[in-house]
């Protein structure tokens, strides 16, 4: 056993006990919707594996919660493998899911593009296959910030994840069949892009310092979940310049068709109050209009996080006919729940 | 027109202009919920006055994000009145928003207890009367924390107002008549106790500097939602060791029957990410316990909070045959939100 550090500013025990006892707590709160799989550090849909249905399955490092566990319930996840932080869960854990999920129907892997949760999760599908379980993987890369990264190449998978999960949830919920539920969450990557900006780094609890530096008067323009560099370190602009510019970013490479509707999701890194997440949904809103485009559907708050990270991401998600029912359908999980 | 500090380490516009920009996001966000009246700066739910049901007015000063216009909606509160950042609104705010949701079958006020708060809902309720509605006030005092403080004469009322808000909603939606309603209310505050501790200070706009200094390994125990000081500074301690003092204050003074069922409720002030509220639901689990009391219903995100600060505040409430039902009843509210 480690001893704590005492200057660690954080609710914690020891530092390398933090993922697993916050699944611990996570269980303990939610006992309704969910289980854990302490063995294989899995979370599991209360009623996994569901007959007949296809199973979903996520899962990355740590320290972007509500993200995956939190998105575990009816009409979303099946199971969640959460990594250390900010480390990829390994091929284990992925196969351990996606057999308690198999329901005989198959299984989707949901999989942010990052190097090491890619080469894991196809790993895992290879040895699900050897067990005569169906898998097919969905990959989000849907941050227009930069190409190729710290940990990626190509786009990262960013904001665009938590409304991948919740449609394909709903359309697998439906009694989609595998086929039906991987065309509905390709469909939602390839019509959603993101853009986030960070005003401060976070600090990881094994670490106990800040992983990125950045100046008082400073903020990171494209920011990845994890602090990786985007376009460039700049001054601090105000929030209608900064919005702005990443509303240009994020439609000028998604070009939705004149009138398009959206899904407008402001997002939380971690640190950021409501008041300011409204403040930028508000300046959203302005730019929507300037494009022609109108937010039929919303989503503010903390959903996909740095830690304590103080920044903003913002994806759009150009809707067509079939997206906003599955989008409105029922989820029970801890952090997005509606409907019976 | 003043010029944006440019250090100023949040997504803001001109300072002044944060909490109408704000709720301009809210009423963009969420209009199938609510709606906001800009003249008068209160926040209305959609289809308010609701005719006779009883109307729910809350309201105080703004940084403490979703509460309370993010619990304007179906099931909870008919109106929120926000005032500046840490500031009261004003009487007149309180009389318009009285005024907009009576349904005829009179308005209860729920305050927190802060001086600014009771006295101008205070007045706002002698106005109302003036005007023929008949106007019941409950005030919420559930911080154990510390008997007076800095803007108040007995103890602060936090964390139980969200669940005071959601159960007074139910009661009022399922046709309860004000005395009723004020009643369960009034119950809810009596049966609930809490306790924050901070680890950092929040920032507010205007200010734009720390609201108290902490040192590097302090945390702030017995924090109040504006920063006010609690029972100690002292260094920061492991979550278990935390969690257990707050948890001996909670229930040494709520004494709940052995066997008690709990609502257990880990709120987040604003910075903390969830992996740390986990952790601190989990080590609540155990001292609950130790206490022979069962977590029936539980609530763990942010609800109420102090802008960006890093803590945590836990709050209790001991239920009866009743407030379970009224717990999960339907609610349709920004940040509170299940059922149909």
């Amino acid at each position: 056993m480690s001893v704590v550090t005492q200057t660690l500013k954080k609710f914690v025990n020891a530092p390398e006990d933090v993922v697993k006892e916050s699944l611990a707590g996570l269980a303990a709160a939610h006992p309704d919707l969910l289980r854990v799989d302490f063995t294989n550090q899995v979370v599991l849909r209360k009623d996994a594996p569901v007959a007949g249905k296809v199973g979903l399955v996520s899962g990355g490092g740590s320290g972007h919660e509500p993200l995956h566990g939190g998105f575990v319930g009816r009409g979303m996840l099946d199971a969640a493998c959460p990594g250390e932080i900010f480390t990829s869960p390994v091929p284990d854990q992925m196969l351990a899911a996606t057999k308690a999920v198999d329901g005989g129907a198959g299984v989707l892997h949901i999989v942010k593009n990052y190097t090491g949760d890619v080469m894991n999760f196809k790993l895992a599908a290879e040895l699900a296959d050897d067990d005569g379980i169906k898998v097919e993987s969905v990959l989000t890369n849907d941050d227009v910030a930069v190409e190729d990264s710290l940990w990626t190449a190509g786009r990262r998978g960013v904001g665009v994840t938590v409304i991948l999960e919740k449609v394909a949830g709903a359309k697998a919920e439906a009694g989609g069949t595998l086929a039906e539920v991987a065309a509905v969450a390709t469909r939602v990557n390839d019509r959603g892009r993101s853009f986030g900006v960070a005003l401060t780094s976070c600090v990881t609890p094994s670490a106990g310092s800040p992983t990125f530096d950045i100046g008082p008067d400073e903020m990171e323009f494209g920011v990845g979940i994890h602090g990786e560099p985007g376009r460039r370190r700049e001054k601090i602009r105000s929030a209608a310049e900064i919005v702005e510019e990443r509303a240009d970013a994020i439609l000028g490479d998604l070009k939705p068709a004149k009138g398009a509707k959206v899904l407008a999701f402001v997002n939380g890194l971690g640190g950021t109050p409501a008041i300011e997440l409204y403040v930028a949904y508000a300046e959203l809103t302005k730019q929507l209009e300037r494009y022609g485009v109108t937010a039929a559907r919303s989503l503010v708050g903390n959903y996909i996080t740095s830690l304590e990270m103080a920044g903003i991401s913002i994806t759009l998600l150009e809707l067509d006919d079939e997206l906003p029912a599955l989008w409105d359908a029922p989820v029970h999980t801890p952090a997005l729940r509606w409907g019976t």
